[in-house]
C-alpha cells in the first residue's frame, strides 16, 4: 500500500503524474492519490472578487483563511476542478477512480479550530474567529479499502470535516500522512514543484537526499521554510506512525511517481 | 429503492431537502440523491468572464453550450459547490452521504455527440462541435449498490464521462431515471421549483395531479415546455424502464420529498 500526495502549486505536471499512478495501478499495486489545489483557488479566488488572505501563526506556519466564503471557493476548486480534473484523466487511462474529498464519508474527520492564533507582520498576536481549519485526525478507512477492494483508486482532496459536521480546511500534506499511517502504508509519496529539500533554496543541486528519523526536526528548523516544513512535519507524523518511508520528490518530471518511488527526490527512514 | 433528484433553480430549499432525506434515510429507506445546480452555474460562468450559451434542438429542447471550458465550471459549481454544500447539509444531520459526479467509478456512462444539430433564432439549422455532451446509458449499479451496503448515501450529479473516458454534460433529470431504472427503484421523486406540470403555466392553481403512462406524450406536447418536457422524458423513460412511479414535486415547501412521497405533486404511473 503507498499513499501519493501532488501538490496543487504551478509547474506540476498532472498528466504525468496520472500517466505514472496508472501505470502503477494497473500493475497491482494498491494505492491511493491525494492532490491539492492551491495555486488555482487563489486565481479563482481573485476572479470571483474575494482575494486569498493567509494567516501566520506564532509558530511561524502559513495557512489559508478560510471563512465561509473561502471554504466554498475551496470546495469548487479542489473538489470540483482539480478532482475531477485528475479522475477523468485516470478514467481516461483505464483507471477507475473515485474522487472524494474529506466529507464524503467522512473520510477525513477532524477537530475544528474555531479560534486561531496568528501574527501580523509587526509580529502583534491576534485571534482569528471566522475560520474553518482544523487537521485530520480520524480516517475512515473502511470507506477506502472498501473502495479498493472493489477495484476503485480513491483520489482524496481537503476540506475535511469537523466533527460537528462542518468542512473545514486542513493541510493536504498531513492529511496524506494520517492516511498513510491509517492504511499502514509501506510508503507516503508527497510530490511538489520541487525536487525535495533544498540546502540552499532556490538552488535545486542543493538537494538533501536522505534524512534520518531523528534529524527530522533539525532538518525543518535549518533548511526548510513554509511549504517545506509542514511536508516535514507530516513526514515526521507518518513515520512516528509507522509508515516505513516517505519520500518528497518532484511533480514537474516526466516519471515523477517512478523516480520517487525509486528514490529519486529526499527520502526519510527510521 | 427511491431516487430523489433535486433540481439546481433558484428558491429551492436545500435544507429542508436535505432534512427530508435525512429523515427517510434514518427510518431505513434506501436511497440515493441526484441534484443540479444550474443557476449557480450560470452566475459562477458569468463572473469567471465565460457567460452561459445554450443551444435549441431541432425538436425543441434547450441544452448548455458544453465547450472544455464550460464543463470544468459546470464541474466546479456541480462537483464543488453544490455536491459538497449538500453532502456537509446531510454529514451534519447525521447521514454518512458520499458526493459523487457521474465520471467517479463511471457512476454515469454514456455516449458523446460529438455533433450536435441546432437551430438558430431564425429557425436555420446549423451543427455544433466542440461540445461535451451526451446522455447517460450506463450506470455502475455495483458501486451504488457497494456504498448503500456500506451505510453511506450516495449524492450523484453531473457530468458523466463517455465511452471514451471524456467528462460530458448530461441532464440531470434524465440522469436520474436511468438510475432509477438500473436499480429498480419504485419510486422516482423529481423536484423542481414549480409544484409539477401546470397546465396554465405559470399559475400553480393548473397542477396537472395525475398523469397516466400514455398520456405523457400528449401532455409533454399539450402543457410542458423547456424543462418539464425532459422531466416527462424522464419520467417515461424510468416507468418503460419498470420503475413504479414518477412524482414531479416541489422543492420550495417546507417537507418537499415527504410531501411528493405522499402523492403531493404531479403523479405519473402506468
Amino acid at each position: 500500500m503507498i499513499v501519493v500526495k501532488v501538490g496543487g502549486s504551478e509547474g506540476i505536471d498532472y498528466d504525468a503524474v496520472c500517466a505514472d499512478i496508472a501505470r502503477l495501478w494497473q500493475g497491482g499495486q494498491r494505492l491511493i492519490l491525494v492532490h491539492g489545489g492551491s495555486s488555482q483557488t487563489n486565481a479563482v479566488a481573485e476572479a470571483l472578487g474575494h482575494p486569498p488572505k493567509f494567516i501566520t501563526s506564532p509558530s511561524g506556519y502559513t495557512s489559508r483563511l478560510s471563512d465561509k466564503k473561502t471554504i466554498e471557493i475551496f470546495e469548487m476548486v479542489y473538489c470540483g476542478k482539480m478532482n475531477k480534473m485528475i479522475v477523468e484523466k485516470l478514467q481516461k487511462l483505464g483507471v477507475n477512480a473515485v474522487g472524494l474529498s474529506g466529507i464524503d464519508g467522512g473520510v477525513w474527520r477532524g477537530k475544528r479550530k474555531k479560534a486561531v492564533r496568528a501574527v501580523d507582520e509587526d509580529g502583534r498576536k491576534f485571534v482569528v474567529r471566522d475560520n474553518y481549519t482544523g487537521t485530520v485526525e480520524e480516517i475512515n478507512t473502511d470507506l477506502l479499502n472498501m473502495l479498493l477492494d472493489g477495484g476503485y483508486l480513491p483520489v482524496l482532496t481537503p476540506p475535511a470535516i469537523s466533527f460537528e459536521g462542518e468542512a473545514i480546511n486542513v493541510d493536504g500534506d498531513r492529511g496524506s500522512a494520517e492516511t498513510a499511517r491509517a492504511l499502514q502504508a509501506t510508503d507516503l509519496i508527497i510530490l511538489s514543484n520541487i525536487p525535495g529539500v533544498l540546502t540552499a533554496f532556490p538552488d535545486e543541486s542543493s538537494l538533501l537526499k536522505e534524512i534520518q528519523f531523528d534529524d527530522i526536526d533539525h532538518v525543518a528548523k535549518t533548511y526548510a521554510e513554509g511549504r517545506m516544513r509542514i511536508k516535514l512535519l507530516g513526514a515526521k507524523e507518518a513515520i512516528e506512525g509507522g509508515v516505513g518511508r516517505v519520500v518528497l520528490g518532484d511533480a514537474r518530471i516526466e516519471r515523477p511517481v517512478a523516480a520517487a518511488v525509486a528514490g529519486q527526490g529526499t527520502v526519510i527512514t527510521r
